[in-house]
């Protein structure tokens, strides 16, 4: 049986940086089971006190001291939240000192960077981006082709509206898809309006198996979830790439991070923001 | 002026995790102006090589040492990273020592945890959720409502489609939301189909002139985007928040990740997972 552990993500702000590293170290020891609570928002010294008590209460609880994963600016409720019985990660007090060094500048210690509206410029992009793959989905219009950074196209239910989405959150870039249908895989040939876009697509594939469970699970009835139909369209969409030398990558086994982040390596577009 | 410096975020998988943690360190220096490179993917000695190439090239066009934000798990790869011209920040090899005495434990050396699909269940449901966001958008059916974890209710425009498609990606909840129209506003009513649901309930709000901002890129013409029909709209739902006691928060100077943080925090909605 594996060890019971509790992790506490601890911030001033969302907790967002603190759970995403946190997650990165422990997925590293797969022999222990982790517990996760998450503390945002610990803007004053009573609310330090408040999850000290929370985390003395949980160590009590497990019989073991639990990890602090903390990106809390402020020193004073940073020394409030050492005083607990967890195990303290300071994670921007451990880094902070070397970059000041570095820079020869010292640290602002007003909190939320991380993810508020720190630069609006970048945050209007990421949710117009948004809105431009919601617009721009499913192949409705080919209007605004024009504006996009990509076009992903491959066939129904291989990926392409969750990475999208992400490809727009993440980097701010305008990502449309394109579904193709059964004429497109029967001619072997792209429809008309994607021509002038052809150095934008992207092919996303699946295998056959997992796309039939997937179309199985949104749609089980008729041809669409079959295994005949799934293995004849992507074989099909896979020689139209082929043909068509479009650049493909397999989402079987990815998450749509990695298959966003496969995407900017492979085609060597450009974020639109770090 | 300010002076710039060049940080590299390395990594041996996607560089979330790298450049999560280096915005989050590098936005507490803002008399510094950062330029960003990401190197994802090094999974080989050879593409190690490549990046001391690329980086070393930085530091001698910029003439000050680039800062390296580095998540790479290999130790190998670390090494030959480490002997670039930039700075290692090893943002990994830190904390994993502290953890594995703790946790009593050696790491795993596997690297992809962060952001790959390490947990098949969780991810399905991120994307299950994302989908159901997309299908109960807009208030398009209320069929999907008895499956919602929390329902946004607000004007058109105050961000409830990007707060519901985040709460999905990052939080795996059933995020659904209705916009009220003119009939609900003029009647200071709910629909009744939202009566039975009153308690996943969460109202979204915005200061009038902002609204007007975001209205007017997206539709410019007729009453929709003027300072009239904006105060009213946001004034006449803020009413009719408090009349039905609904809990709101105020979205012109929040990100959707605090939108969404501050949702789960007032509500006590739990995460599907973590």
């Amino acid at each position: 049986m594996k060890t019971i552990r509790t992790a506490f993500f601890l911030s001033d702000r969302t907790g967002i940086t603190a759970e995403t590293l946190g997650h990165s170290l422990l997925g590293q020891f797969p022999n222990t089971q982790f517990k996760y609570m998450s503390v945002p928002f610990i803007q004053s010294e009573d609310k330090a006190r408040r999850a000290v008590d929370m985390i003395d209460q949980v160590a009590g609880e497990d019989g073991r001291r639990p990890l602090l994963f903390c990106t809390v600016v402020d020193d004073k409720m940073t020394a409030i939240l050492s005083k607990s019985q967890g195990l303290m990660l300071d994670i921007f007090g451990t880094f902070t000192t070397a970059i000041e060094n570095e820079l020869g500048e010292r640290s602002s210690t007003v909190s939320g960077h991380g993810h508020g509206i720190a630069n609006i410029h970048n945050y209007h992009q990421r949710i117009d981006a948004m809105h431009y793959a919601l617009d721009n989905d499913d192949g409705v219009t080919a209007k605004g082709y024009d504006k996009a950074d990509v076009i992903l196209v491959g066939v129904s239910r291989c990926g392409k509206t969750p990475t999208c989405i992400y490809l727009a959150l993440q980097y701010g870039l305008y990502a449309a898809n394109y579904p193709l249908v059964e004429d497109d895989l029967n001619n072997l040939t792209l429809p008309d309006f994607l021509q002038p876009h052809r150095k934008k697509l992207y092919g996303l594939t699946i295998e056959p198996p997992r796309l039939r469970q997937i179309r199985a699970e949104r749609r089980p009835e008729g041809k669409y979830a079959t295994q005949e139909q799934c293995e004849w369209e992507v074989k099909t969409a896979e020689r139209l790439f082929k043909r068509e030398q479009i650049r493909c990558v397999d989402t079987t086994h990815k998450s749509i991070e990695e298959i966003s982040t496969t995407i900017l390596s492979d085609t060597g577009v450009t974020r639109r923001f770090f």
